[in-house]
């Protein structure tokens, strides 16, 4: 097999040697590790999350920005909440609690499955939205790839796609220098602009600026600021989903790995917010300058940092992509488990990792990037919503959970998770209502969609149990069978095909289909002559089709003789070259597309190797 | 299986009803249809020889011009000897006498292998040309349709190639229509001309224009007019090729129908060459206008009779194509059968034509259309070329035929043919020779090409006709076999497999492949409670892979056990609904094509039928 040994070595390049399943521990993330792998999404988050809720407030001018803080506050309040939360979930399901399973588990199939669709798209749109962003960063840089925007991206989710199909540790080690650089540069700035303040005792601080406001500052618009600050919790659930991925002890790592992102994210997105207020940062409605690049220019000037910053959040949120391609493929590999998608996903890939997941994630986010020409910052709205759909039902699922078990101090965990589970599901239906007429409605249209098609596959995992278990089931006491050997012409590949029929039965039967009747007599006359060893039926085929006549006959024989199973044995000859194929009437293949769906035939083919 | 009866009942409405052999009879052409299906091509060529041959007299000025009647007259001549071989040629041959049959029974298989290559390109390009020439024909009359060239090309092509798949019969009656149309009007023209001419003693003739020669009148110009007119000879050999589509006696009714052939074309070159010369019509060098169509305007005026001139003379030119389309599958259909084409070129479809010949001659000259934009007036001079290669070597062959049978009067027969050998082997050189750097060449070293792809195929042919022969093989007097059964777990569908390899061996072995050691126990320990009824061995499987550890196996047990063939039972389950494969791992595929080129291994699949 030239053809398949070049695939193989192709793919051994691309994805590296195969590893053995014993080496799977070895796989396992450290903490130092698994932070920028499970973390990069939620910790990019901080790059936009203060502009997301300045852009709310302007419209209430600087009445309205002077709650910046205060709003900043609250949303790292319920990124506590949710995090704490999703600490106890940690801790509590060492195999893994994404939303899909703490959801299941405790509140029941349908809601674990809109958790999973919810999730699952997510995934998809955090892909192609995060490499969109991440390719017009580099367009803005370099305007003369705009022309291949989409060849850009597509690219790039090639890349990232073979990076995780190498494995998680190559990919964890891959994208931990940009992650840490990312956090390393936000700190900084914030610390020299915290000193700066403390040196100057807040006469740094710029004077205000006068801001027309449109509208008057209401609860509603507060609300809504919030709403649009919720983003910075987009990946938070990514370590709760990931816990096998950790060195044992899973659980233990995962929850310190949690705590550390809890720190990084407070800190950069509540710094992030106080600075801007407290230089007066007004958002650019223009979408011309970030809210992070005014912070970054007014802390560090437009200096060797200030450009380090720049770089580094172009890159990491290119990274927020590979949270999802940690998260979808395990999630789908849970859902296949679970036989409520296809079982391929939760098969173990050459690296050890889920390959078949990983290539479904980069196919769909390719094609939706495709679809929409690379322009996906439409998307972004849509998918906040479905991950706070998530949240909501997992952190309502640990209430029944700790409702269920009763644990030392329950009551105060399952306050934890109720507050978070209203506080995210009133985000859900602030942000679902908001943005609804922006696309929310494709979100809240594809999770039934979704859910239908879990359920379509579940049903026929379970026909299929049902009709192939072996509970009640009589085990035959045997089969009886005919066996026929198709028979092309006289030559020596047919002796083999017969004398194989005669060791399976000894009375076995040659047909031989007449398709041009003036050949018959030669092949008669031949098959006797040469003492074959079975007898020749010849089947009439006044249409030139083998396959009919074929069929006919074998429902004839099934019928009169009383067998249950009919072998068709098939002679084929095996060339060297691949064109002899081209040289030959495919007819074996036919027949066998053809006998497929015949019941009560068994094809047996018994090449004959021909050296060339 | 709706997929392919939606497929079947597709080509049922595109091809008609399948035909039984029986019906092959009733298929034959009436001479009547015969006419126009066969002589399309040469009857279309008077529609421009005597344009070619103008073009060339032209440039030696009114001098030159005078010559036109002599010229054609030698062409008649030349078309007469080679038309009276032909008719020797469909008698000595009743079933088809193509120039490669008989260069090839009476020159060896190299005169005749060039015949063919020569043939089989010369009707390629003659399809592309004719089409492209009527597609220019119909642009010219609706420039809007000029954007559309390729795709009109190609929708002509499909058009004819599904015609000719309905059967000989139904493209028969297609095109009668057409060419009698054509030759009618042609005909009429002439006795229009001759009348007139009559009545008026010669005054109707305008005087001769005044035509400025650029060249000496030679012997050279007039054999290079003589040549350039030869094109009226394309086509002159499909009826000798198609003896057997002919009713019976085939060859008398070839014979009758290639005279009036010869007597529709030698009247219409002649006629329209002898009233060329005396309106003293030149022709128009920036090809504005045709010569025909001057003529038709000088006889016709520009009245009714001018128009159906003209629409007859485009439809017989795109309808010239069908020549082509019952010449080439014919030719390729007795390649095959001598084994030095690839086989299925032979097989009879649904409708009793050489449906593959036709597809494969549709798909070329549409790829030749798409890779010249559909601008193939370039190919012209490339296929004369070949005609006249093809008809040397058949003249030719017919002298050796004469000389090695001398029946009564084989000196003037081969006599005959000689002078044609000889006529058409100067034309050969002559046409090579002025159109060698103008694309001849092409011709000239696609001939080799396909030479050696013929002689390849032979070889392979004759290589596995000597392998599979019964001369000299002595019968095997049996074979050992051990039988392993494929366990992808505990279930009835395996039950079926182990049942079955019971019935063909009682000693089988039931086989495990260990892709996750976690399952293995479970396994083992439900083999035993169902008492699945063969011993149970487990494979490990290190690298997660099913097929490497079987094959593996395979080859231990055919070492240690000594036996000839080891089979292997593949339980499969056969759902209802095609979505279904989606959802299971297509193993079962992937270890037969694993399993294919591995010796002494036969595959057996055991199919349960689930109901859904």
């Amino acid at each position: 097999m030239p053809m398949s040994s070049i695939g193989q070595s192709l793919r051994r390049i691309i994805v590296g040697e195969r590893l053995p399943t014993s080496r799977a521990l070895h796989e396992r993330l450290p903490k130092i590790l698994a932070l920028p792998t499970f973390a990069a999404d939620a910790i990019s988050s901080s790059a936009y999350a203060t502009e997301e809720i300045l852009l709310v407030l302007v419209v209430a001018g600087a009445g309205g920005l002077r709650y910046t803080t205060s709003v900043a506050l609250a949303i790292a309040l319920l990124f506590t909440i949710v995090a704490l939360s999703y600490r106890q979930t940690v801790m509590a399901y060492p195999l893994g609690g994404g939303a899909y399973t703490v959801a299941r588990e405790n509140l029941g199939l349908f809601p674990g499955l809109i958790a999973a669709s919810a999730l699952l798209t997510d995934y998809v749109l955090t892909v192609a939205v995060s490499i969109a962003s991440g390719v017009a960063a580099v367009i803005s840089a370099a305007p003369v790839l705009g022309e291949y925007r989409v060849e850009l991206c597509v690219a790039f989710i090639a890349f990232i796609t073979i990076t995780n199909l190498r494995g998680t540790r190559e990919s964890g080690r891959l994208f931990a220098g940009p992650t840490y650089l990312y956090v390393g540069v936000m700190l900084l700035m914030l610390v020299v602009a915290a000193m700066r303040d403390a040196l100057s005792h807040g006469a740094a601080a710029a004077a205000p600026r006068y801001v027309q406001p449109e509208q008057a500052l209401t609860i509603f618009l507060l609300l809504r600021a919030f709403a649009s600050g919720c983003a910075a919790l987009t990946g938070i659930e990514a370590i709760a989903n990931s816990v096998p991925s950790f060195r044992p002890p899973e659980s233990r790592n995962a929850a310190v790995t949690l705590l550390w992102m809890l720190a990084i994210c407070v800190i950069l997105n509540l710094g992030a917010a106080a600075f801007s207020q407290l230089y007066h940062i007004v958002p650019d409605q223009s979408h011309q300058e970030t809210v992070l690049s005014q912070l970054g220019r007014t802390v560090f000037g437009r200096g060797t940092l200030y450009y380090i910053l720049q770089a580094a959040t172009a890159i990491i949120l290119t990274l927020a992509a590979t949270t999802s391609f940690a998260g979808f493929p395990r999630l789908a590999s849970i859902l296949a488990q679970d036989r409520l998608a296809p079982r391929q996903l939760a098969s173990v890939g050459d690296r050890l990792v889920f390959s078949n997941g990983i290539l479904l994630l980069g196919t769909a986010s390719a094609v939706l990037i495709v679809a929409f020409k690379g322009m996906t910052h439409a998307l972004i709205p849509l998918y906040a919503v479905g991950v706070f759909i998530s949240f909501t039902l997992s952190q309502a699922g640990m209430v029944r959970h700790w409702q269920k078990l009763r644990t030392g101090g329950w009551r105060v965990s399952a306050t934890i998770n109720a507050v978070g589970a209203v506080v995210t599901g009133i985000v859900v239906l602030v942000v679902g209502g908001a943005k609804f007429l922006h696309g929310a409605w494709i979100t809240l249209l594809l999770i039934p969609v979704l859910m239908v098609v879990f359920l379509k596959i579940h049903q026929h995992y379970r026909t299929l149990a049902a009709a192939l278990t072996m509970e009640g089931y009589e085990i035959p006491r045997g089969v009886r069978h005919a066996v026929l050997v198709l028979v092309p012409g006289v030559q020596r590949g047919v002796v083999s095909a017969v004398l194989y029929a005669r060791s399976i039965a000894p009375d076995c039967e040659a047909v031989f289909v007449e398709i041009d009747p003036a050949e018959t007599p030669t092949v008669q006359e031949q098959w006797y002559r040469y003492r074959m060893g079975c007898p020749l039926t010849v089947l009439k085929s006044p249409w030139r089709s083998l396959v009919g006549p074929l069929i006919d006959y074998i429902r004839t024989v099934r019928a009169e003789r009383h067998v249950d199973l009919v072998t068709v044995v098939i002679p084929e000859f095996a060339t060297t070259r691949w064109w002899h194929g081209l040289l030959h009437n495919q007819s074996g293949l036919m027949l066998k597309l053809a006998l497929m769906s015949e019941p009560g035939v068994v094809v047996t083919n018994v090449r004959y190797h021909v050296s060339d």
